[in-house]
Parts: C-alpha cells; structure tokens; sequence
C-alpha cells in the first residue's frame, strides 16, 4: 500500500516558547503512523525574525538584503532543530533540515526570492527510514548557493511547495485561530466557522482583510490544486478546508463578510476634467510603489470633479506627498486625506450566478443609516468604503441579513 | 604584487552586542588595504551558543547530537551576517559566508566533528572583488551535506585551519585578554605580557591552565607552522606572538607561571602491592571516559602502598564511584577526595638546556612553608600539586624568584 504524505506548518506563534514546540511535537506525532508520512515546516520561533531585523537595523538603516536572508534565515534553521529534538524525545524518528539541505531553489531576488524548483529526494529517502521530516520554512538556496528567504508568510509558500513537490494528500495550515469564519468573531459573536470555502473565495477574503493566511501561498495552492486545511495548533477540531470549487458549493451565495479597517482614503478635488488626467496621477503614485485600490471619480461639474481612491495607512504619507505634487501640476483643488474608513466585503463564489446580493447589501446598509462612500465589486465580491465609527455595526447587520449564521 | 592576507578571529566576547560588533568592524576595516586581503571569522555572540544549549536541553536530556549541530551552528551563522552588514555600513565591502558555504569539510563526528579540508575557492573569489570575507567559525559540513560543529573552542580552529588554507600571513586571535603574560595578572601584579612563545610552550601553559585558546588549535598551528596573534579586541596594542621555536629564544628558560584550581585528587589507600594493580584501576577509570593527569604511587610499607592521582573537578564524582568499585575488587583501603588542590607549574622551552629548575622551584615553595603532594614534569614544564589556599603565595614567589617581571 502506498504511504500517504501530509504537509503540516506550523506558524511562529505555534512555536513561540519550549512547551509549544512540546504540545508541536505532540500534535505532528498523532498523525504519524505506518500508513502516514509527515513533513513539517515551521516558522520561526515567536518574534525571532522581528527582533534579528531589528538587531541589523541597528548597524543600518538600509542592510543589504543578502546579508539579512543569512541573518533572518536562522531563526526557522534553529526552530526546526528544536522541533525535531523534541519529537525525538517522544520516541519518534525525525530529521531537520534547512531549505538548502532539502533542495528548495529559488531565483536570486533576496528577501522575496521565488520558489524555482524542490528537489524531493532527501525527504523521500527520510521517509523511506521512517523519519518524520522536520523542514525551516520561509528560505531557499540559489543555485550559486546563497541563501534566500521568501518575504514575509514564507514558511506558508514553503509549506505549499512541499505538499506539490511530495504530492501530499493535504498542506495543514496550524495558526493561532481554529479556521476560517463568516465573520470576524470578535466583532459578530454568531460567527460560523467555515467548513469549506473556494480558493477564489479564501484569496477574496485575503486581500479583502482576512489576515490567516497571505494571498501568494493560497495562490499557488490554487495552482497546483493542493488542498489546505487551515486549524489551531491549540485544539483537534478540524479546521476549514480550502478547495478547488465543486458544484455543490455554488449554492450558497455569500460565504462571510470581511472587514478592512487598514486603509485610507485621499480626494483630491476639483481635478480639470481633460482626457488623460486620471492616468498621470495614478502613475505618478504607482512610480512610488504604493498600492491604490478602489478609485471613485465623481461625475464633473463645471468641468471639474473629485477623484478619491484608496491606500493602506502605511502608504498614507508617501501617497499624500505624491498626490501633493501632481495635484500642483495639474491644477488641482485641494487633497483631503481621511483616515476613519473601513472596507466592508461580501465574498461567496454564489454571487456569480446569485443576483441582488450588492442590491441587498447597500439597502442593509441604507437601513442601517450607514452612508456609503466608495463601492467596488469583483465577481465574487463586494465592497463598500464606509465610516470606520460604523464598521462594526454593518459587519453585525450584514452577517444578521445574509444569514451566515445558519452556515 | 601579491596581496597579503590576515585572518582574523573574534571570539563571542568581542561581538556581544551591538556596540561590540560596530567596535569589530572598525578593527576589521582598519587592517584592509589594497595590498591586504582579510578573512574574519567569528563566534556566536556573547553567551548565545549556551542559551541555545539551555533551550534544546529543556526539551531532551540527551538531545541528538546531528539536531544540535543544526541548532548551535546559526549562532555562528548569525554573528557573521551582522559583522558583514557592520562592516558595508563602513563603506567596504563584505560578504558573509556559512561553513558549509565556504566548504569547510568535516568528518561525521557531530559536536566534535574534524575539519578534513578546506576549499578556499569561493574566498578567492570574494578576494579578487575585493571583499573582507567573514566567515561563521566553529562549523562545518560533510560531504552528505550535514551541518557539523568542531567542538568548544571550534572558531579558533575554524581560524587557523582558514588560515592554512589560504596561506595567511597570520592568524590573529582576538580576545578580551591583551596576550599571555608570564603569570596570571589578577595574582601577580608584576606580571609582564609575553611579546614571543613558542608553539610547544604555549601547548604546556594551555594544558596547565591558560585559558586564553585551546589546544587543539595551537596544535594545528603548529603542525602547519602558522603564526598566531592572541591581542585584545578593544586596544590596539600588539598581543603575544606564538610562533616556531627560534635559537634566541632558547635563551630564556621559564617563560610563565601557571596555576589551574580546576582539579581535584583521589587517593586509594593501602592498595596491595601486586604486579598489574595499577593498570587495573587506570583501565577501570579511563574506561569511563575519565582523563587523569598526575599520578603518585607511595613506595609500599608491608606489601601495601598509597595511590594518588588527579581528576578535573568536573569528573570527580564519576572517578570517585569508578575507584570505589576497583577499590573493592582489588582489596584496597580507604578512598579519599581533595578539591583543595592547585597544580602550580613553571614553563619555558629552555628548561631542555638549562638544568636546576626544578630544584629551584622546589626550594621556592620550601622557604614559603608549602608543602608540595605531587610532583610532574614534563620536557618543558614541573608541576607541584599543592594546597589550593597556597596556590597565589605560590605563584607570586614562584613570579619574583625566577625574575619573570624581567622578561
């Protein structure tokens, strides 16, 4: 009989101090049997990479970035030793192995390096003895032999890699929450744990505000059609799946509301309303690789008009001196900036075959005598910006309404 | 013309914290020139080896010995980033290199492991850009591609095997002491920094208790003739050179005093005087991995003699319970212990040629009421075990009649 491989990772928060890599270890051995083998990948230990960053910022404002991926790759080298000695300890056989020791190549771009290939065969040969495998997330190899890391949420990539490069049955996702739910639980008490949502969907959720797990993994999840299953690494309870979509899902119209209290809204007013205007702002502010999102033009008045649009509060400043100068060589009005935003989302792959659900939600919001600012839409999203004071109250109301707590 | 190349060695003292690695980098850039060439190798920094050793031994009693090489080695790997991102912020140039990168192959004895070679390619390599290499001591690689430490001390062998390798002008050892000097300078405040001593000489003050590098680095300096330079990493005062036995040197006949207070000693009493009775006991103890240094054996009284021999005090306990049973094998008396001992030795390599040191030394102790247990020598040492409470009376007169305040 064939063996069957599972992937499992566990985020640094799961291994943040010796009697969390013990309860790691204890949960990586329960799933070990004769007709399973396992590969871990961990992050690295709690707040290990913040303070080894903040060590080299120290020596420079601007370290060079090779240099910071020998630096930063310790921290899972040392969690992944740490974890293979306490299983180990349990009586299981395991190996720890750095991403260059188990062959996983990247392109030379340090600090955000790309997985070019995984060469499975030190693994196999693990497994072949029985070993549980025991992998540091979040860095690679070139092929001249320089070390490498993946940018932040690494050690998921690693983790999804691995699953495609073993052809795993699943890629376990342990974090700090036990998966996916309808709504922010703390915001929505009757929140439901999702049980299974689409890739399309969890990347929706992702990029609208669901912090578990970051687009770029899910993405090559998607890709390659490996099954996530995100869970706790505090409880057995199963998680939520993360799968290709299947006719029987399409039932169910919205999968969960989402909220994204992280972005700023800047206006610059009374912009001449001449063909081209929109394009030269909006690449003077992506020369200064800053994000914009949702963009509102208002319909112009005496041949002016107002364009807002949307950036993370981290871009606020850069975007605002940008807007500054270009409003200034256009002509422009004034720049409000304005921080008290939230973007609420309705995300389900239903939407697409479900008409009025942007319909239902504006009149919920209407109701709800919560003013709406911006709306954008996707094919199967929806969102509008509103005031960050209401944010709360239109997650509560849309969940009531949409009845996600009969999930 | 042929550039020179140094290579340097900075121990965890000296890279402790941030203001310690910036204080290395100046030291470091300092040296490089066009004409010179520069290798650093470093230590982890400050205690972090130890508390890495803290962590795995909280998760396993015995932890396996290949997991802690992949743990202790990125306290290494670590300190030589910082260092490069130190020494760029200086605005020279530095690259970073892990044993395994750099191709410091070893044997397969993990913890303990031997460097077999060296491949100096990549280093040449980095020379001809003109970069300082820094290198992750204590570590290597084996030809499976499994990451091995050399054992403590590991960074000065990583230091004189790279030196070897590239054919270094010198090895410099730095260090928070400022050389050797004739006797320990907390005892004797007289005592003086010894500017030349030779390899052989140096080997007999490390085994008698000068703590400032380990034998086994001296030993391989030696073998491939290496000039070390043990200096201090916060002056710029020239250290102590240890080099090849040169004709002048031979002249002076006591180089230093040393004092180790890290034994203890166990005498078997009225032990049968029998043919084979003492290889019996020392096979029984050294079976259990125990070293003992100075053996006395009484002349016997009525067939029964005394035997005493010393142990570090870290073996103590296990040599008490080894002796114990071959005592009762063999039909001996009493077993006693003594903590309360120093090994107090006069070293030079112009003892071969100069006669009456040891009488000297003898009288020494005699006109300062010491009582002398044990007496060793060697062919360019003697040693007295005497009463730890003498030990710095000793030392001092030992100091000012042999006149080493003069050197």
């Amino acid at each position: 009989m064939e063996k069957e491989i599972i992937v499992q990772k566990f985020g640094g928060s799961s291994v943040a101090d010796i009697d969390r890599i013990k309860n790691v270890a204890l949960r990586v051995t329960a799933y070990k049997n004769k007709h399973t083998d396992i590969a871990v990948v961990v992050s690295a230990l709690g707040d290990t990479t913040d303070e080894l960053e903040a060590l080299a910022l120290k020596l420079s404002q601007d370290p060079p970035e090779r240099e910071m991926d020998m630096l930063l790759s310790t921290g899972e080298q040392m969690s992944c030793a740490l974890l293979a000695i306490a299983i180990k300890e349990l009586g299981f056989d395991a190996i720890s192995f750095t991403g260059s020791q188990v062959g996983i190549k990247t392109d030379k771009s340090h600090t955000k390096a790309r997985i070019i290939t995984i060469d499975g065969k030190r693994i196999s040969r693990a497994f072949k003895e029985n070993k549980i495998v025991i992998v540091a997330g979040y860095q690679g190899v070139t092929s001249n032999d320089e070390i490498t890391t993946l940018g932040r949420g690494g050690s998921d990539l690693t983790a999804v890699a691995l699953a495609k490069a073993l052809k795993a049955k699943v890629c376990e996702i342990y974090t700090d929450v036990d998966g996916i739910y309808t709504a922010d639980p703390r915001i929505v008490k009757e929140a439901q744990k999702i049980k299974t949502i689409t890739f399309e969907e969890m990347l929706e959720m992702a990029s609208l505000g669901a912090q578990v797990m970051q687009a770029r993994s899910i993405e090559v999840a998607k890709r390659f059609n490996i099954p996530l299953h995100v869970r706790s690494s505090f409880s057995k309870e199963e998680g939520t799946m993360i799968i290709k979509e299947t006719e029987k899902m399409e039932e169910i119209a919205v999968r969960g509301v989402t909220c994204n209290k992280n972005e700023a809204k800047i206006t610059i007013c009374s912009v001449p309303d001449k063909p081209g205007i929109a394009a030269k702002i909006f690449e003077e502010i992506s020369k200064q690789g800053i994000n914009v999102d949702t963009i509102v033009q208002n319909v112009p008045h005496d041949k002016l008009s107002d364009i807002s649009f949307t950036v993370t509060k981290a871009d606020l400043n850069k975007a605002i001196k940008a807007t500054n100068a270009i409003g200034e060589k256009i002509g422009a009005g004034e720049i409000l900036e304005d921080r008290n935003i939230a973007r609420v989302s309705m995300v389900g792959s239903g939407m697409r075959s479900h008409s009025g659900i942007a319909a239902k939600m504006f009149k919920t919001l209407a109701d709800n005598q919560i003013n709406i600012e911006m709306i954008s839409t996707s094919e199967i999203s929806v969102s509008c910006i509103i005031s960050q004071d209401l944010a709360d109250k239109a997650v509560k109301a849309l969940h009531k309404v949409f009845k996600l707590e009969q999930i």
